[in-house]
């Protein structure tokens, strides 16, 4: 059931305008992906997430496995029904978690200079998996392909990701390279496992390499040949915007233009803006749901900061032309007022704009796209 | 604007159906009234709230004067437009919040068989007022009738509180005599400064007296006489259900049936099976939603903990025949998943579903009573 069709190309960049069909239904590209890492969007309730139109929620198969667990999700007729929702989802595979929680951010690790090691929660890797401890009840758990591919079987996401390693940033040459190699060899036994049993799944490869253009050429390369649904861009992007345009130019350049792409863990608006017009299909990043219950609401005129002076006597919305549920029923001093107060409201009403915000970003973006625009 | 009219009497008890007119709507009594300390339900945002058809809410003056501040909400309009709601509010004085912050709840000072003093917080009682520390940044606050009820006028509640002493429930009976003349004299003043500029607004007088028939009786005898619109049942109204109920035979034998009267503080199932027979129009209570945030869930049946094993794989709703939002489009496992994840959305879903109840059982009391069968 799982279809990409280009609607169209761009004249003035690569930028596209497509559509992915899935068995929950459409995703129209490009588009922004909310991150629901416990099977919910923080702070809000899946039919409001559905009633916003947010097309595509990206959920994490790490803490799913460890609560509720992969098997309960199976038993409620896989996540769609557990959490009552009727559009498209996409898990990932686990390994990010185990390793981003292991060495922390690429922000932390950047500021250690390649000093800082793992917290100790992966307790071994070899070339069959990973040993960690659960960040939750600290038990020793095993993760390999299959046990990640079952997983999502269990979960039933529409997208799934084969299990990869994430290498951290700083890294020599050798080691990146033999990163690389484990996870292909990785991704390749995760699409077997998958390919035995579908189950209208679609599974998107994870394109390595680093900022290295070599190796992203080769792990594309590799990859391409084998029967994956679509292309996530993951690993290490860069330690700045500059930095990751560089290697995404090289590296939207060799992939198969005709599957759908997913840049992984991105979502702020430079980023996009820079992003888009070479191809990206898909975004995902939990920055508009984190800032909003940091009380940094998005406008088109940049972040606006609730809790600042100007906010407590100011009875005008977030955005004055904002169609949001919260644009239309409160004023910047209310909410100023219920974040003061560390009332959870705050969080939810402040998050509903955010999404609000990047969901009409994305369809401005592909109107602009439409006309030739970006 | 203000106006009660009972609708009809029970053939088998003092229990009554009624309306309440307000310049915001009518409310239909016997009726539940939702605590929104901070102007807003905890963990949920107005106007969900007023879908719910939550017909009384209220707002304490104590914490909205330190914040947002009542001069601010005056400025938005008053709290009505504040806070978007087109539906009836009250508003406490402030002087039940200052000192039973300072005291500790009651079952915490019969815990300390009345050794327990104040916590520091109440500094000087005078007959003019009360100084105070304020629990937000510890500046010393002054309270006494015409600024608690000026600030109730600012911010412009349907139904406001003269201020009162709440005097600790172990206490001789001189001191509880020579309390009770203080807040008579306190709420006659509150009522002068009320009468200077009414706004549209009713104020209840607060009937004291403790568990002490005749003190009880005292106060309804002096409040009587005074141009209030309501009565409201407050000061210590016992340490258990049983010197509750035999306190409020006494109380509303005395109290003028013609006007409406409120139960300060009590919002149990038990307590209003008690309290409905014996006339009470309206209760106030926290409980329903902070039973929600600690995950206990109200139904036909009693109460339903979320958290327990047996609703982990329990995918039927909290109750199959509820018509609320979260029993139309959640399961208890997936109640029971979000509790476990600490996701925000679990305690939002869990207050939907007690508020409903309430709301709903209240429906049901009334219509009872239309039918003689309370």
């Amino acid at each position: 059931m799982f279809k990409f069709e280009i609607l169209y190309k761009s004249k003035k960049s690569k930028a596209r305008v497509g559509k992915i069909y899935t068995p929950h239904g459409i995703i129209d590209t490009p588009n922004f992906v909310a991150v629901g890492t416990n099977a919910t969007i923080k702070a809000l309730d899946t039919k409001f997430v559905s009633d916003l139109d947010l097309q595509l929620m990206f959920c994490n198969t790490y803490h799913l496995m460890l609560q509720p667990g992969a098997e309960l999700i199976k038993k409620a007729g896989g996540i769609h029904k557990f959490i009552n929702r009727n559009l498209p989802i996409i898990t990932d595979s686990g390994g990010f978690q185990v390793f981003s929680l292991a060495y922390g951010s690429v922000a932390s690790e950047l500021k250690s200079k390649g000093t800082k090691k793992t917290d100790g929660s992966v307790l071994k890797i070899t070339d069959d998996g990973v040993l960690f401890r659960s960040y939750r009840d600290g038990k020793k758990i095993f993760l390999n392909p299959e046990i990640s591919v079952q997983a999502q079987k269990d979960i039933g996401a529409d997208i799934i990701i084969p299990f990869d390693e994430l290498p951290p940033y700083h890294l020599t040459e050798e080691n990146l390279n033999k990163s690389l190699s484990r996870t292909h060899e990785w991704e390749k036994r995760s699409l077997n496992y998958h390919l035995k049993d579908r189950k209208s799944q679609a599974m998107y490869a994870v394109v390595h390499g680093g900022i290295n253009k070599e190796f992203r050429k080769k792990s594309i390369d590799y990859l391409k040949d084998l029967d994956f649904d679509g292309f996530a861009i993951g690993g290490s992007v860069g330690k700045n915007l500059f930095e990751m345009i560089e290697m995404l130019k090289f590296t939207t350049a060799s992939l198969p233009h005709e599957k759908p792409n997913h840049l992984l863990g991105i979502g702020d608006i430079a980023s996009l803006n820079e992003s888009i017009p070479l191809g990206i299909d898909t975004f995902d990043s939990s920055y508009p749901t984190k800032a909003a219950r940091h009380g940094v609401a998005l406008t088109k005129y940049g972040n606006l900061k609730i809790l600042k002076a100007q906010n407590i006597i100011n009875f005008t919305p977030i955005e004055k032309d904002c169609t949001c549920y919260t644009c239309k029923n409160y004023s910047r001093s209310f909410l100023n007022h219920l974040f003061k107060a560390k009332e959870l409201a705050a969080y939810t009403l402040t998050t509903i704009h955010n999404l609000h915000f990047m969901i009409d970003y994305m369809k401005r973006v592909r109107d602009d796209i439409l006309q030739d625009k970006i």
